[in-house]
């Protein structure tokens, strides 16, 4: 079988492995405090040109997600997410595990936007029983969102405009961030996103390391003792270098927005088959995940070879599945794919 | 000014303060181990009529909801509950605090039902990721609602049937129990709840007391240590006593019940006013809560000598506001807005 | 039976019962916004004579203790405690479910010095390993201690000037405050108490109360949003006057401190004839709260009319016991134990 | 520098290299549900012989005693552990953050004893005041201990037969159990660890692995939905097949205690050396971590060329330090080591 069904399916970029292997019998200190973690942070800060904002390297997405919030939150406060945010429905109450409600607002195809955080904290500030409602600490988007799609500038700008005026930090969950930055439609820069985030993680798990989140933070104020935090809630790796050594690759010749992009470009040309044969889409397709209503007599044939994850909506004889590429897309898997499509026959 | 927006707004029945009067010298172990308690415990146990249950004092609401979800989720459960349940939106997260989300299904004028219990339960259950998501693990309703709604027979042993299905406690806030027991269109019994209901509480403190929440857990499977929990949540009460010596009073003679449904007499008469004067209500207007669209003409009248609570909800010249009665409401404050409310001129 | 086991035996002191009375049908608004919490706010202030104070109300003290700190703290962060701290000992782990470590150091009777709080700083800091070891984040001391002695000015003093160095909250648990303003060998006043401590409570459920604290926040940055704790920790009375009653009148004509030094003329009594018949004292005796070391013999024979608490520590052929005097022992049940100890034969 | 301060200084074995490379574009699904972790697991539980037991694999030490304690203890509930306990000390409260006091009881060089497990449950029972006291409710030990001495099979069986007696789950924290299995002192084998603990883990971090812990439960009745704890804790890596082929590795062959084994020979030459120039030691050298007094000026001698962890104790002109092998100290540097120490001028 040839998997499409998510973005984490194969080990690691080939350059990668080459930087582990090399490394293997160096000693290093542990926790991070390495000369790997120091260059491959460089490497980042260089590229976001925003001073003074640090970086701190974590191994999961979830994980990154609770010890950020749990370090921005005062404790009656709540972080406002869209209702299809991953801190909200797929972490297994992460978040509230750290005391922390998920305020969700209802999502445009998995994004917020600055009018409904005013509304959110008016709505809070004018309620005369605020006290006794969870009050709106932080904003949480992620991007690309849940459903594949991109913030754009304006989208972005605005959050940061709001949030500044309530002194909310705003918080990026950019787990699939390589893909966003080299998305077609996209026109935001990470020197931009460094901009306008309090907070941001650059995502290695899904785009061609074996795990690893970077986390910038750029405001100083959020910069304080996060490594105790780091270390509270479970995320501070012995071996921490095996971070470092991996976005030190990343980062190295434009290797991270490369192999995005060869992702997003695999992308679009599924998406154009799909588009051409007259599939419709559930959500937007921007980035690297895409979610085609897919013909149930199609899907008898492809999941012969293929697996895509079924995404639980159906319309007429059709079902929304999901099918992702990858930094670690294969061109064999991609080619096969691209040629099962083809030979479809027309949705009428 | 005569107030009408909340029930909670004066001390406490006679009798309870003769109660506290005549004991006041007298000199009783602490933390609810004294005889006014073991008393009350008895008197509440035996109109139960539930075999093995048995009663904690706790102080008030959001305290005990707190320390009842806390006792009976694992840490990856969640609690359902209607949106607009008071655990949802006024209890300024005290149940994330604990570290369990609240799984909001949507009310129908606050309630919940069965078979969405059931469609939250499969839907979990055929989630190929459900690892990932909150597990539901216990039920949590109000009875009457946070709408003034009241469960019937019907509804609550429905509710039973497919919690007993699914292995999830049930639990019933009754912070307001005594305005559904005495409520026109109830037809179950303290007896009936108990039979239904794993853990529900009696409300004093809207209900004639001071303050004050007797719990009762019917089923021994969530009785064990229950203590440690109520101190460990800071509602273990010094002079326990104080909580026995209420509950004592309420349950001498039928007094809950006889006050309670004074409450609802009054409000009856009430809504049967508005009704003749034509208002419609926001929520079905069943127990001592009643949620009239009060036009606004009639408001910058009434407001002179009253006050109501308004609810944020706008229909035509007409706001919501909330008006209630309770079991201490005067004689004369109820026919002062009697005369008030027939004086005013019919709505169109 | 005469009981002297604990100072929470009886109802509150006649002056509070009839401002219950007087105030029971009048209308106020809920959850502690009302005219008599102003009021007593107001008075409490007056006393603390520090700008910027501000006064909350809350039930008891475990709830007080575990909201105060909850808002003092950041999560990776714990508090320095005696290890006989309340916190530490006899809350059932309120302060860890709250998610904060209490580091507790060996205290002197039940106190800690200055030098100790330092030494944990500094320790902290200079462990290269620090940033996996829980942080001291603030000073937690009760006054009196759980031994029953008291801090003096000098020690006050010092660990105000420690906790300044270190930008350490130092917050006084003063469940039984008004047993050490009005110890014999007291040198503080609450006036200076609100001078050195950031927050620190007044209590009243063991003086004279049916149950109250009023916690006193002096230092603005910890003022912020305190009411969202409040409600978040389930410590919101509904009935909120009744706090602000009862402290209105124990803060009327010097009640509080006039009942507190009532209560520790009796215990001066009870010490002076324990002493004069030889006993010897587990901790020094200095307020409401003597341990003395009682010789079995005696027991034997007090304990067919009067209670007190075993303290679990023998010594040849005494046990330690605790006997406690309150504001609200009656002269009476005083007469009968002094009498009764005067008739007790001297220890050889 | 030649590096002995930690065991965690390198990449990992060879083997597993080779497997990771081997694996590196084969597609799996995520989250441990691969082929990998399945043999691994059926590898490591054929040597742990006990009749459903299950393992699961997580990615740190920390995170795998925060998951494995909030799995066993109810929220009132804490865990006894030596003062000296990883969880105790240098995990920045992680197991207060979720909730739990850490009930600290005095080591014997890192261990603690069945006496005093019932001594602290024997106490909580018999104290009248027990519920408003933190309760025991599992036993947490880590073999080897942070002070590198070891448990034997009667000290274990002891430990067992007093958790059985009072229902208590026995945790054992193996973090480097590879250590303990193959010291000269050691009685015990993995499968008479895994009749004894109900829940253990068997450290791959710091014994050859890059990292990872594998959790074994033994009784079934903490088996229970364990997959969404690891996930609410952070702890459920994206590409779960990391762990299993490195477990997979380590089991193969039975490298993991043939690579145990060599470091432990390793320490043992150190040790003998040391003890032949007449060094004393912190606690009795067990296992790879030793902590030998080195006179000062050695350690100026030895400093230049080598690296060890001060240990922040000194006597005379001697200071404790952390000198560590572990499965990846190359023959290298071991020899340098050697040869250095022999160069020493024996202690007078």
């Amino acid at each position: 079988m040839l998997h499409f069904e998510c973005d984490y399916l194969e080990g690691c970029h080939e350059n990668i492995m080459h930087a582990l292997i090399e490394s293997n019998t160096e000693q290093t200190s542990g926790y991070g405090e390495d000369e790997f973690c120091a260059r491959a942070k460089k490497l980042i800060l260089d590229e976001c040109k925003k001073d003074g904002a640090v970086v701190h390297f974590l191994v999961g997405g979830t994980q990154t997600n609770m010890t950020v919030i749990a370090s921005l939150l005062k404790p009656y406060q709540g972080v406002l997410s869209a209702e299809s945010g991953h801190i909200n429905v797929h972490e297994t109450g992460a978040i509230e595990s750290t005391g922390h409600k998920v305020l969700a607002l209802p999502g445009n195809h998995g994004k917020i936007s600055a009018s409904q955080v005013r509304a959110a904290m008016e709505g809070h500030k004018m309620d005369a029983a605020h006290e006794h409602i969870v009050q709106p600490g932080m904003v949480y988007i992620s991007n690309p969102t849940e459903c594949g799609t991109i913030y754009n500038r304006k989208e972005l700008q605005e959050l940061r405009s709001v949030c500044k005026e309530y002194d909310l930090p705003l918080f990026m969950d950019g787990a699939r961030l390589g893909y966003a930055l080299t998305a077609k439609d996209n026109d935001l820069t990470l020197e931009e996103i460094a901009a306008c985030c309090d907070v941001f993680y650059i995502g290695g798990t899904k785009t061609g390391a074996l795990f690893g989140e970077a986390v910038v933070i750029t405001d100083k104020k959020y910069q304080k003792d996060f490594r105790y935090y780091i270390k509270q809630k479970g995320g501070m790796l012995a071996k921490g270098r095996l971070l470092g050594i991996q976005f030190e690759t990343l980062f190295t010749d434009g290797l991270y927005l490369k192999i995005a992009g060869e992702a997003i470009n695999k992308a679009e040309l599924i998406k154009k088959i799909l588009e051409e044969k007259g599939c419709q889409f559930l959500y937007p397709p921007q980035s690297n995940q895409l979610f085609p209503f897919i013909p149930d007599r199609w899907l008898q044939i492809l999941q012969k070879n293929f697996v895509f994850e079924p995404w639980g909506v159906k319309k007429d004889d059709t079902t929304a599945v999901r099918i992702c590429t990858s930094a670690l897309t294969s061109q064999k898997n991609f080619d096969a794919l691209c040629t099962a499509l083809n030979e479809l026959q027309q949705v009428l």
